[in-house]
C-alpha cells in the first residue's frame, strides 16, 4: 500500500546538510524546505484561507492545525459531519495536524500521565478528559488532515537523564499504538516524532527506535522549549543526520527568521510557528532590515513600506505610519496586515532558501540574510 | 465655477418619493440611493479596502470617515503629509467626513457650546481642544476628502422646541462660517445639515435657511437619535420635500435594514451607518430570512450558508456551524467574515432597490423584502 504523503529528496547542498525536495500530499506537492503557517482553531488568525494560499510568489499549500483545541471546541465529531477540517475552514491545500501532545503536556498541574495516556481538565469548562494515543488517531482522522502526529510526551526543559530516558521510552510505545491504530494509510500519513531532550544518547536511542517503525515521515520534538539557541543546533548537528534521508523531517514549533536558516543548513524540511502571526497581533514585523516595532513613535511620520525590500501586499500599499495608526487605534486590520506581512515574509524566505539550495548558494545567502538583519 | 460634486436625477417612482439619480466626484460616479460604510479611524472596521470596494454586485464606491477621530489621531496634518485620506488608507474611491459635529456633541460633560465653537476635552488623554466651523473645514481640506460636512449641532431628543430653535440658527450661522471659509470648490464639495428635531415647523425653518445657501448636497440631521422610528418617518415625510430636488439628499447615521426602505421611499439618496460592522463584531448578522445570532446554540451544527439567498463570499465558503465555531473561539475572521457579509447585504440590498426603482416596482420589492426579512 503507498503512504498518503510520500518525499522526494531533489538536491543536497554540497557544502551544508541543506536539501531541497518535494512533499507529495493528497492535496498538493509541497515544495521544501517549508514553513507552515499555524491555524490552531480551524483559522490562521486574522487572514483569510484564500490570502494564506497567496503568500510569498508561489503560494503556501501546508498548514497546520491543532488536534487539541479542535477537540475542545468545536468538537471533531462536529468537523467529521461538517465534512473534515479541509471544508469545514475553507481550505484546499494540505493540513498537518498535531497530536495534541504539546498542549496537554503544557497544562503542567491540570493533567496527569500514565501509561494508557493523559488525563487532563479543559480549560475552556473545567471538564475531565482522558488522551490516548487511540484517541489522538481517531480525531485526526475525523478531521481528515493529510499528515497526522503522533502522540508523544514532550519533555520539559531542563528534565533529568533519567525522567527523559523513560519519556522518550513511553513515546515509542505510544507511537505503536499510533500506528497499530491507524488504518487509512492511503489517505492520511503518520508521522513518528523524536524526543530525548538536550540528551545526545537519548536522541540517537528514540531515533533508533522510531526510524524502525518506517513511517512516512519524522518530526523533531522537544526543541525550543527553554533551552539555549546554541544548544538547540548542537544536538540538532548529532540528531538530524540519524533520520532517513529518504523521508521529509519535520523541526516542530520552530520559526524564527535566524532558526529556519540553522534549521535548514542541519537537514530540516518543515517548520511551523505561532510567532509569525502572534507578534504581529502586538504590533511587531519582521523586515529583510531586522525587527520591527510598529508602535514606536520614529513610525508615525515615515510615509514609506514596512519592509523596502518586501513586494507584499502590505508593503505595496501601505506606510509604516498608518500602520502605527490603526496598532495605536486597537483595529483589527492591523492584526490582519502585519499577520499577512510577517507569513508572507518567512514564506517568501524560505523560497528564497530553496533557489539558494538549488544554486549552491545556501551558505552565501545565509550570511547576506543574517547581516541584513541584525539581532534577532 | 463648478462644484467638485454634483447630482444627476435620473428617475423618480411614480408611485412614492424614491429616486433613482447619479452622484458624481472626484473620485467616481456613485449610484443612488447608495449606503456608505464607515470607516471612522481610517478603516472599515475588520474589511481590507479592496474587498470593500468589492462590495455588492457593482461594488462600492462610497465611504464615510470621522474628522473628530482623525483629528484626534493620528492627526490631520500628519494625514495631509501622508498625501491625504484617500493615499494614507488605500483606498481609491470616494470619501464623505462628517465634522465632528456628532462627536463632540455626544461628549456630554466634557464639551462646552458657544458661538465661536465647542470645547472639549479629549477622550485620549484629557486634553483640551475647540472645535469651529473654521476648523472642521480646515481638517476636512486636510484630509481631502470628497465631500465634506458643516459644522451643526445634534440636538438631543428630547428637547425643547425653543432649544431646538436656538440650535438650528446657531448650525445655520455656523454653516455660512463653512462655506465661507471653504475655497477649493472644485476639489471637495460642502454638504449643509438640516436640524430641527422632531418640530416640523423647525425643519421647516431649518431647511430654508440652508437651502438659500445653493450648496451641492444636502444632509438630513438630528434623526435616529433615539426618537421612534414612526416618529422619524413622520419627521421624513414632511422634511425631505422641503429639501430642492436636484441636489443630493444624505440621512445621516440611519442604516438599519428597515430604515434604508423608509428613507428611499421617503426620497432620500445617501445613507450610512456602523450598524453593519459594530453587530458584525458581536456576532449578529442581516440575512433576507431576519436577524441571525450566530452564537446561538442552534447554529453549530448548521452546515449551510449563513443566508442561503446571499451570494457573497462568506455565503459561498463557509457554513453558520464554522462562523458560529469563529464567534464562540473569539477568532478575529469572525468580525471579518461577519462585516464583509453584513456590508455585502446591505450594498446589494440597495442595489436591488435601485432596480427596483428603475422597473417601477420599489413598492412591491419593499414589500418582498420586509415579508422575508420578519422582524427588524
Amino acid at each position: 500500500m503507498k503512504h498518503a504523503v510520500t518525499y522526494t529528496l531533489l538536491k543536497e547542498d554540497p557544502r551544508t546538510r541543506a536539501r531541497r525536495g518535494v512533499l507529495h500530499t493528497p492535496h498538493g506537492d509541497i515544495q521544501t524546505p517549508v514553513f507552515m503557517p499555524v491555524g490552531t482553531q480551524a483559522t490562521v488568525k486574522a487572514m483569510k484561507p484564500e490570502d494564506v494560499a497567496k503568500l510569498g510568489h508561489e503560494g503556501c499549500g501546508l498548514i497546520l492545525s491543532n488536534t487539541y483545541h479542535l477537540y475542545l471546541r468545536p468538537g471533531h465529531e462536529l468537523i467529521r459531519r461538517a465534512g473534515g477540517l479541509h471544508k469545514f475552514m475553507n481550505w484546499n491545500g494540505a493540513i498537518l495536524t498535531d497530536s495534541g501532545g504539546f498542549q496537554v503536556f503544557s497544562l503542567g498541574k491540570m493533567r496527569k500521565i500514565t501509561e494508557e495516556g493523559v488525563k487532563f481538565r479543559s480549560y475552556l469548562d473545567g471538564s475531565s478528559h482522558m488522551f490516548t494515543p487511540e484517541l489522538s488517531m481517531e480525531i485526526q482522522e475525523a478531521l481528515g488532515s493529510d499528515i497526522m502526529m503522533a502522540f508523544d510526551e514532550c519533555a520539559p526543559y531542563p528534565a533529568d537523564h533519567s525522567y527523559v530516558e523513560k519519556s522518550l521510552a513511553l513515546t515509542t510505545r505510544w507511537l505503536k499504538r499510533c500506528k497499530e491504530h491507524h488504518k487509512n494509510i492511503e489517505t492520511q500519513s503518520l508521522f513518528g516524532i523524536m524526543q530525548g531532550g538536550t540528551y545526545k544518547d537519548l536522541r540517537a536511542e528514540s531515533a533508533k527506535q522510531i526510524v524502525d517503525l518506517d513511517l512516512p515521515g519524522y518530526a523533531i520534538g522537544g526543541l525550543s522549549v527553554g533551552e539555549p539557541k546554541e544548544l538547540m543546533y548542537d544536538v540538532m548537528d548529532d540528531c538530524v543526520p540519524l533520520l532517513p534521508k529518504e523521508k521529509a523531517r519535520y523541526l516542530m514549533g520552530v520559526g524564527s527568521p535566524d532558526c529556519l536558516f540553522e534549521g535548514v543548513e542541519r537537514g530540516i524540511d518543515m517548520f511551523d510557528c505561532v510567532l509569525p502571526t502572534r507578534v504581529a497581533r502586538h504590533g511587531r514585523a519582521f523586515t529583510s532590515q531586522g525587527n520591527v516595532d510598529i508602535k514606536n513613535a520614529v513610525h508615525a511620520e515615515d510615509h514609506g513600506p514596512l519592509d523596502p525590500n518586501c513586494d507584499c501586499y502590505v508593503c505595496r500599499n501601505y506606510s509604516r505610519g498608518y500602520l502605527r495608526h490603526l496598532f495605536k487605534s486597537e483595529e483589527i486590520l492591523s492584526s490582519m496586515l502585519l499577520s499577512e506581512h510577517n507569513l508572507h515574509f518567512l514564506v517568501r524566505t524560505m523560497e528564497n532558501i530553496r533557489k539558494s539550495i538549488e544554486e549552491d548558494r545556501f551558505p552565501e545567502y545565509k550570511k547576506e540574510f543574517f547581516d541584513a538583519y541584525g539581532k534577532f
